[in-house]
């Protein structure tokens, strides 16, 4: 059966398949964001089956083949991995409309060059073929990546981490860049202070600094932050459920630091004003260092206690929250920009009924001589479709500039997940040549042309400057 | 005129044609939520007019028509039931993009054969040609029910219910199943103790027992829960603003409704409290019964007193509401699924701008052998039209599993309202169909055929069990 | 090279064609509001060139600018006029997909007849050529509105303004009506006490009365809606995040005042409710006089305050809030309508997100005898695009009836923003001719065509009644 993933998938006129195959498709992939366990990179991976390549760790497929009512077994416990995978493919025509259905699809056809459709009766077929070809050199960690073309990958790593595996990529002197990004979350993070303490150890022997006070805390920060910026690294990360702006003047971010280390509980109010005062002391070594920095907005994180115990985070139990997120941004931008100290940022949003807000809000820090300063970031997780990126990418386009527009990263913990670059790039295109269809633009090739690049590649190559 | 309701009507290619025609359109009626009169069923009502039929009791008519400036005298008022279909009809040209343009029209097409545009011009004739068939056997309250192939329905009911029309009902032995649902929202509602202290004398009556305190509210509830389910109940409801959980060591449930039993002010924190805990009971009895549990969220009711004193509640004057909701709704069933109580649950939203929301919680309690367990609800009361049946069923195919999906339902209070079944399967094949055209989906009849049947009837079927 | 506009640009099918220049095109305009600067229309001036008219204040075009990283000093700073030009013809470009892309080249066609694209290759000749073109009489300010069939337009003009600009208007007996609307959100803004001793200063003078308590401060307001009124008044405005609705014993709007009056700092709470009081007491002096009376809620305001004291507000640096507004503004409205003292509404929002909210509202307060009494209005700042008005236009449909709608107005500083209204109308009857040829709607020109020309003009003729 011929796949229904042809040259012109999601290209649906002249423009769009001129755009996407003489411009688009022909760049490198920088994918300034992901999850890739850059150990598995470094020892440049060989994976036995793709069940773990592909399954292992995916939360996407997880929650879908919950929904159906798949046995946890076959998710995430005891079962075989040929089992799991079968269950898998069992699951996949269930999944019709859903990203997980296209993304299939595309990495099969892509990585492996199978165009059947997944389900139970080819389960067997793709098993086999897919782990002949993963005991190919070709398959390897980096020759996954070599496949799809990609130039540089940003891993997200702790602070604390001693970036030895970026450090043997590095003198390996593969044509691939990979580079490590900064992200303190558990740094300003005092909800349980028992964690929060062995982390200051660990955070301690890392930088081999004692962290006795605030000063000393914000030291070791700044030590790594300059070890991460030797090492490549020109961008941090945050995952918050929002940004904010405190003002109290009955609180001091020393004492209750102290009061952490001392293993005293740290209430809420308390907690939230420490997190902004670090928050803020990191966005200002972010500027002094030229990074940028990234802010992932809007998620409601470990809302399934029961699982959360059995399988611990990041298992697909988190999901889209409606935090309030205007005003409070707004106050802690405004904030880092009233001593000029606000870096190049990108806020990405989990809520799609935020969208407006976000790119509005871009707007009010740009300026300078920096193209797009303040970027509205591609539509992340739960948003990672075409609907979710033609939202963004509309929603950009109308209340900013989409010429400007920095692009696509996987924010993917899988090597094979590298195609949604293309998905992304199709999209695009296909917008664009829509509105030249329907008469909202005029069609001057390589003015176009020129911006998908841009958009696709050479905006991102520029703003990083990796 | 001939209509312009064709056969394809918002049927805009070949694959959607083909699926409703051949698929979609041979089920039967699974209609497991709406406000029906169980009475009217019981007696097989014959309705004297139309407007009696349709305009008595449909607040999206009289909204439409006082925001044309008609006087409120042809809307509820004295006006006769001829004057105020003549207004209604007067009004329907004006109801362009409006859901009530194609539900009228659709409507006089499939009860009464008329394909006629309905305007001043055309209402004489269409008043006299529908009273006149309405006199006719088969166009009594069970009669139209047969007309639309209905197969299940489920009334909205209090636990205070006698549900002797559901008995009559269910010795009559039609072939149409007539089933109560469980809506305890007065059992729970402290904001007035007047009207609850009656509530609860009626309760004590209902069940025969003796309310003294909150454990006898408890005895008498699962008594009513137990009697509703000798009497084919399978499902609950609760209209509610939010779910929240509340913890707070201070107040305690018992003592709020002794104070409540005396007459006595609850303040809205214990109000709240009290919701919390009898809900939170009531979720874990409809757990033990295997039923499923409803929960219709973020409307604004109520909004003005000036004619909710002249005309009670559900008159038109209810709106959407913008309460946040993800957080404590997540707390809620987590609470639940703490102790493995979580019933097969069903979320429906008012306000569009939560549709990812939603659609994104359902995922975080999905598991088990539940095929569909947490359900996100069909687009409800103001969104019960194309843009948002279709935003309805595209958020849940981008973040869930659209094939696991229990489908459509009226809501409504008017037995003139099954066609829009007929107009969710339309909208549902023609989506599909687009797909399928534009490229996004493989045109495989059999399993695209089997998936809308499974949406359309199937699903429901065996999810609901009835 | 011939511009993409051409006599089709936006209409996508023939009845959309058909509607639009046999219907909507041939209305004059009524611009309900905008902010023009009623001197420049009483002086009738002659703008030196096409950056004055085009660039001086529009911020949307600074916002695309700054956002490309060009230097402020080509922005609002000392560049010369012409290097202005140059620059933003530089960006035009860029803004590919922003409603300034579309905008741009409507504007440069429809008053200087130019349709090639605007870059930095046509900057020159298209500099001097509209500069020229300036220079002659039908280009003066009143020519300008001339041009583009305008009938009557509504400045924004706040309670101390001596509308002496308006009066001159009056007496020069021309054909284009130029009447002031009431915008007082000054006389409630207690957040800087001396700003606001000043304003009530100026209000002093304004109307020749002594204001030294709150009823004069009562008085004094009354004086100057009923000036207004003598003037041609029929509209205030309000610009406000939220409405509120606020009960509080312990606070006195009399007390609050004195002591702002006194120079004493004023609260937020007691500030809150001072704005709420003396919003009732203006809503209802309103309807007394038979006004309509706007709200435009949801934007957040002044978020950069670096720019903000060099640069001043409206300059860009504002941007969409996410408020809670539901169940305050019901409240608010409700509050009015209880004493039959809710005047003709406007309510129009800035966040997307909320447009249900909005949308439902406005039905929860119509009856009467008034034909759309409470009005969503049209998409407003950031959403003034063909998505943002296209959003609108359905919400309104599927929540509401389209063909009560009082339609567009251009919100704008500019005198050459008035094609707004044929993107607005080509977009209207666009979404009209694509149901028509989806079979969503019966194809009946007449009906159609009224339906259009109502929403277009005849709706804001008798709405407002100028």
């Amino acid at each position: 059966m011929k796949t229904f993933i042809t040259d012109n998938f999601l290209l649906q006129n002249n423009y769009a398949q001129k755009l996407f195959h003489d411009y688009a498709k022909l760049l490198s992939i920088i994918d300034y964001h992901n999850h890739l366990i850059p150990e598995e990179l470094a020892k440049n991976k060989q994976f036995s089956n793709i069940t773990q390549v592909w399954l292992y760790g995916d939360h996407y497929k997880w929650r879908a083949m919950r929904t159906l009512g798949i046995e946890e077994k076959y998710i995430t416990g005891g079962g075989s991995d040929k089992k799991k995978f079968e269950k898998w493919a069992e699951c996949v025509p269930y999944t019709m409309r859903n990203p997980l259905y296209h993304w299939t699809h595309l990495e099969l056809l892509r990585y492996f060059n199978i165009d059947s459709l997944l389900d139970s009766k080819s389960s067997d077929d793709i098993y086999s073929e897919t782990n002949h070809l993963l005991a190919l050199n070709e398959y390897s960690a980096m020759g996954l990546l070599q496949q799809m073309n990609v130039e540089s990958v940003c891993t997200t790593d702790d602070p604390t981490d001693s970036l030895t595996a970026h450090q043997e990529l590095g003198k390996a002197k593969s044509n691939i860049k990979v580079l490590p990004t900064f992200r303190p979350d558990k740094a300003y993070n005092l909800s349980n202070v028992e964690q929060y303490k062995s982390y200051i150890k660990k955070l301690e022997s890392a930088c081999g600094l004692t962290i006795e006070d605030y000063d000393s805390l914000l030291s070791a920060l700044l030590n790594r932050i300059e070890f991460f910026h030797q090492n490549g690294c020109r961008l941090s990360d945050h995952g918050l459920e929002s940004l904010v702006f405190v003002e109290n003047n009955h609180l001091n971010e020393g004492k209750i630091f102290s009061k952490a280390l001392e293993g005293e509980q740290v209430n809420p109010e308390e907690g939230e004003f420490f997190r902004f005062k670090l928050l803020t002391f990191l966005c200002r070594a972010y500027c002094d260092h030229g990074w940028v920095q990234q802010f992932h907005l809007g998620g409601l994180r470990n809302t399934n206690h029961r699982m959360l115990s059995k399988l611990g985070p990041d298992t697909g139990f988190d999901s889209i929250g409606d935090f309030s997120q205007a005003e409070m941004m707004a106050r802690f931008f405004d904030h880092l920009e009233s001593t000029n100290q606000l870096a190049k940022t990108i806020v990405y949003n989990l809520n799609p009924a935020d969208n407006e807000v976000f790119a509005t809000m871009t707007g009010n820090f740009n300026g300078g001589s920096i193209k797009g300063k303040v970027q509205f970031g591609s539509a992340w997780w739960f948003l990672d479709q075409k609907d979710g990126i033609e939202k963004q990418l509309n929603t950009l386009s109308n209340l900013g500039l989409l010429s400007c527009f920095v692009g696509m990263l996987t924010d993917s913990r899988s090597l094979l997940s590298f195609p949604r670059h293309e998905y992304f790039r199709r999209i695009l295109c296909n917008l664009i040549g829509e509105d030249v269809k329907n008469g909202l633009l005029p069609w001057d090739e390589k003015w176009l042309g020129k911006l998908v690049g841009d958009i696709c590649y050479y905006n991102a190559k520029n703003y990083f400057d990796f």
